[in-house]
């Protein structure tokens, strides 16, 4: 039949009164005479004339909506309305039939959700043929705009032994037989054992540091999912622990001076509970729970980090509790099953409860290992040595979040460059937004309109107040026509507690005060309403960053800070979260200390600051974010091909 | 300071006399006096020129190896030989330190063995600088290629809840407890106390479908870790059956036609172990065994599958046994501690042996869930909507294969192509794989020069008779410059058949005829010996190939081939497979019941065949094998930053 033309080649093409080979699938057929045919190629359809006087009926009632079709024609001006050029169909091969009575894809408005359900079909439909068209514009953007820039596009591993960034829950990748876990001999009984005697009388004493120092390290070293929770009236201070991470614990046990490494561990313990959506509760003064003011206190100070019904069980637990000893297990899942306040009982719970401990030298890797969620210390390796790098690939949380902006599987990218400061840094990200976003609007202008439409479409559904000022088209122009506001934490916590919605008792979180994390009300209320463009964060708490971001000095106020910079999107909320990062050896083992991250665990990745080190930075940029941003897609699961969440890895 | 300007640019520029920065890491410092300063924009170093008579003493000896320094001077025109251009330095600062008592990277040759344990340091090396930056050039080429053809970039699922392609053993993904895995009731006692009558009268009658019928659907529904054997004289055929994929089994049990379904399943089963490299056994006349001649008749049948030492063993069981009850049960790890040739001795045993089943309701995806094998079978989705796409991503291996070309974690590209035959499939890969390396030739001539230079150094090391007839530069222009061979594999046999050392009984697998595999050793022949030039095999016998390729007519000498295709390299082997795919949903669910693939778990895929199918194709390119081609690298693990294989998963 010689040789197919694309659609998108063929619509663009000069030339009319030719021959073409067009392949594709019919997307309706009108008056038995006009054929929409798509090949993915465009956004556009292809009109098909059918002579259909002079054509077999048997073949015209094939020309089914999905039917895969070959034409052989005359390209020629067309007459109709819509477009330029129309091909006079000579010969049509029906290459795959679509039944109409079967075919799921019917020539009208199927919701979203019914298509996500048949996402190995979607990519047929004009807005999944769009969003992906768009989304590979986007992807090889992204490439190019390293790539002219001299990076070294690296691929870090996906496959990890180490969850040394604690930014979340991970999938565990393993190889060992779940029916039957090879499992190591139960060192928990001989611990208990021996310490049985030297414990009561610690007991007695209230000197909990022994249990820590002699019991617990054993007790860590084998219970994967106990978390401890140790209250010291005298030292003003309370310890909650998971033993989550057999490394991490196997490490402190390693270690001799254990009691000091303690602390900075329950700390990064704490952290990776919150981010995992069970609870966190921060280091707080234990003044007497009996008296109900001060539990009124230790209320509102805990409010922010547990759950009320949460809170409730455990204050009025202790109040009602004279014989309380302030060592608190709990089963991880469900956490509250197990709420003990007497340690001799805790014991004697523990004794019984599962103490294995997996011998993961059974393994594929010899180690536990898990799926990355993040390829920035790997990243820094390579930028330590090749100057500028950025990694491409997916990335993974085993969070329970089912919401419209959480994938269990998304694409990250993430650069890191050797002798960037953190201006340099932004400078970078802001290019960055504005060359793929250009790119997407110079090379898909159809798909791009073809959105556009959809969701004035579906904004016409919403009351009029929570209609967007500005159409899609016109919000991507504008993030290109406008620098990105940047401020820091502390001017944006500024803002916000002056801000009408904040003295309005608006916010679900009211702003009182420097250090804690901004919700995405206030991101929203800073980029949609006050700025009103995209705004760059810098400069945050330390408290609330990771242990990698460069330490600024401590300012007048006595304000903890890091280099840290988030870049805020309407709509979207966070896009890019990046830092210029700790290159002091000193420092970073420092705040590591504090943080409990374990340092041989890392060993590879402070050779770097051992070893030449220098001033670097670098972030990372959420692809589907992107994505969704350049689409107006309002669920991230409809701009990924075959998206995972909780119970869902469909395909 | 000013403004950086990277080293490859500055060596590039054709000014000279101007004031520079210039920041890298320093690789030498000889005489106190010339610094070679690298910053991995290029395989050059920069020669900076110290003044050091006018230099604190101090500073001079801190530029070591390693350290990272900025470097402000004068950009001249050089005097000594190996550079046009120099830094002449007016301001030196130290950024970071290297000790040179403790640095593990030392200004002389260390070995890839040794690197590859510091593979965190390695990229700072020329070597690893080289290799990484022709991995990008490479990667970026693949883009390149594709964007410029109009091809769509489709992120496919890295975990997959389905295993159809059976490509060999995969990991787990998996969010539950390894110390406490949830385990549904325990379905087998129930069964077998239920059908425990009716199962020795037929054992009796020796009706083993009746085994397959009623209890072993119950046994399969349970254990996950069991191989079945089963021999029946009267049918002239034997079963072997892992349970090893839970969906499958419980599909299984779901479908009332059971036994028919049985067969197919068993072959299916039977490739994955063989490609898990445990072993394989093809269906065979199950002639008498207690003769000494049929035993000998078998075990060379079985010979090209079994490992030696195992057969022995089965066969010796077999003549010693005139007890034997035609079933065998293996243990899967190991195989071989569990063999068993009495039926109710086996029954027995399940009885005590573990019978758990996982219950993946409480894992993160409701169901067991796994690291991708291929995107093949999504891509194929993507394809039939949007004609060509592609996939470049990571995919996995559980295979515990420790050799040079095998990873557990590597990068695959995977284009599909709507309305494409065997031959476009062929033109495209070829032309994909000559438009890369002529990327990486243009792009990275200083690197490809230095690994050329490195790889004769290293060839100097071998026997005369060892050493490679082309240098690497050499090798590749050979491959830009000739057509790649193109024959089918029955052509291919012929030509092995009568080869010398196939005549000379040289090869370690001696070619006997049609059917069986290629080893590596007869595809070396062809290309390296024989053709001297890339090969691409064509039409391979149905029975070795996968599911879904296109099946060709039946030869006249009652061949039963499919379109397949494997581009073999120089050196490495099969560096591309691909085919034509089974378009024809008939055909594809014949060849599917054939071959035991179960159907509801691919319904997604089949429909792309029940609506508007066409003829199309595609092909898996292994990046890794190509990074290892281009830059003449004889360990895989060297052309990955960090490389996951069997007890190694660092960094």
């Amino acid at each position: 039949m010689g040789q197919r033309i694309k659609i998108k080649a063929l619509l663009e093409s000069e030339q009319t009164d030719i021959s073409v080979v067009v392949k594709g699938w019919v997307r309706t057929f009108r008056n038995n005479q006009f054929i929409a045919l798509n090949d993915g190629s465009t956004n556009s359809n292809l009109q098909v004339v059918v002579d259909f006087e002079n054509t077999d009926p048997a073949l015209l009632k094939r020309l089914t909506t999905g039917a895969a079709i070959s034409v052989s024609g005359l390209l020629v001006a067309s007459l109709g309305k819509g477009q330029k050029v129309e091909v006079k169909a000579k010969e049509i091969e029906i290459l795959g039939d679509s039944d109409p009575e079967k075919y799921p894809l019917q020539p009208k408005k199927h919701s979203l959700e019914f298509l996500r359900e048949i996402a190995h079909l979607r990519f047929r439909t004009s807005t999944f043929g769009a969003i992906f068209r768009v989304r590979n514009s986007l992807a090889f953007a992204v490439h190019q705009f390293f790539q002219d820039r001299g990076f070294i596009y690296l691929h870090t591993p996906i496959i990890t032994a180490s969850d040394a960034e604690g930014a979340g829950e991970t999938f565990h990748v393993t190889t060992i037989d779940l029916l039957n876990p090879p499992y190591k001999s139960d060192v928990f009984d001989i611990a208990l054992t021996n310490y049985q005697d030297k414990l009561s009388k610690h007991i007695n004493d209230q000197d909990f540091s022994f249990l820590l120092n002699e019991v617990e390290k054993k007790l860590l070293q084998i219970n994967s999912n106990i978390i401890f929770e140790i209250f010291n009236k005298n030292k003003v201070r309370f310890f909650d622990l998971i033993s989550a991470d057999e490394s991490q614990l196997r490490e402190l046990v390693r270690n001799h001076n254990l009691f000091s490494e303690v602390e900075p561990l329950i700390k990064r313990l704490y952290l990776k509970i919150s981010k995992s959506n069970f609870f966190i509760r921060k280091e707080s003064n234990d003044t007497d729970e009996q008296s109900a003011s001060s539990g009124a206190t230790k209320k509102r100070k805990i409010t922010n980090y547990l759950p009320e019904w949460f809170h409730e069980k455990i204050v009025s637990n202790m109040k009602s509790n004279p014989t309380l000893t302030r060592v608190h297990l709990y089963k991880q899942y469900p956490f509250l099953s197990l709420s003990f306040y007497n340690i001799k009982w805790v014991i004697e719970k523990l004794k019984t409860s599962p103490s294995r401990y997996v011998d993961y030298s059974k393994d594929f890797f010899d180690k536990a290992t898990n799926l990355t969620v993040s390829g920035q210390l790997e990243g820094e390796l390579g930028a330590m040595a090749l100057s500028d790098i950025y990694t491409f690939g997916p990335t993974f949380r085993a969070e329970n979040s089912n919401t419209t902006r959480h994938l269990a599987e998304f694409w990250m990218i993430e650069p890191e460059m050797a002798f960037y400061d953190l201006d340099d840094n932004m400078d970078l990200a802001e290019a960055l937004l504005k060359y793929v976003i250009k790119y997407a609007l110079d090379k898909n202008p159809e798909d791009i309109e073809f959105l556009t439409q959809r969701l004035q479409d579906e904004e016409k559904q919403k009351p009029q107040q929570d209609r967007s000022e500005m159409s899609l088209t016109e919000k991507l122009q504008f993030c290109l026509d406008n620098n990105f506001e940047r401020l820091t934490y502390t001017e944006a916590i500024d803002i916000l507690k002056e801000s009408t919605p904040n003295k309005k008792k608006k916010f679900q979180y009211p702003i009182e005060g420097w250090g804690t994390d901004l919700q995405s009300e206030h991101e929203r209320y800073l980029v949609e309403k006050h700025f009103k463009k995209p705004v760059i964060l810098t400069d945050y708490p330390k408290q609330i960053k990771a242990f990698y971001m460069r330490q600024n000095e401590t300012d007048a106020n006595g304000h903890e800070t890091v280099r840290a910079m988030d870049i805020l999107f309407p709509g979207i909320g966070e896009i890019v979260g990046g830092s210029q990062r700790e290159e002091r050896l000193d420092k970073l083992l420092q705040r590591m200390r504090e943080m409990g991250i374990p340092e041989k665990e890392l060993e590879w990745y402070l050779d770097t600051r051992r070893y030449g080190t220098c001033p670097h930075a670098g972030f990372g940029l959420g692809f589907e974010r992107l994505v969704q941003f350049v689409t107006g897609m309002g669920n991230i699961r409809d701009v990924i091909p075959f998206p995972r969440f909780p119970k869902n890895a469909e395909f």
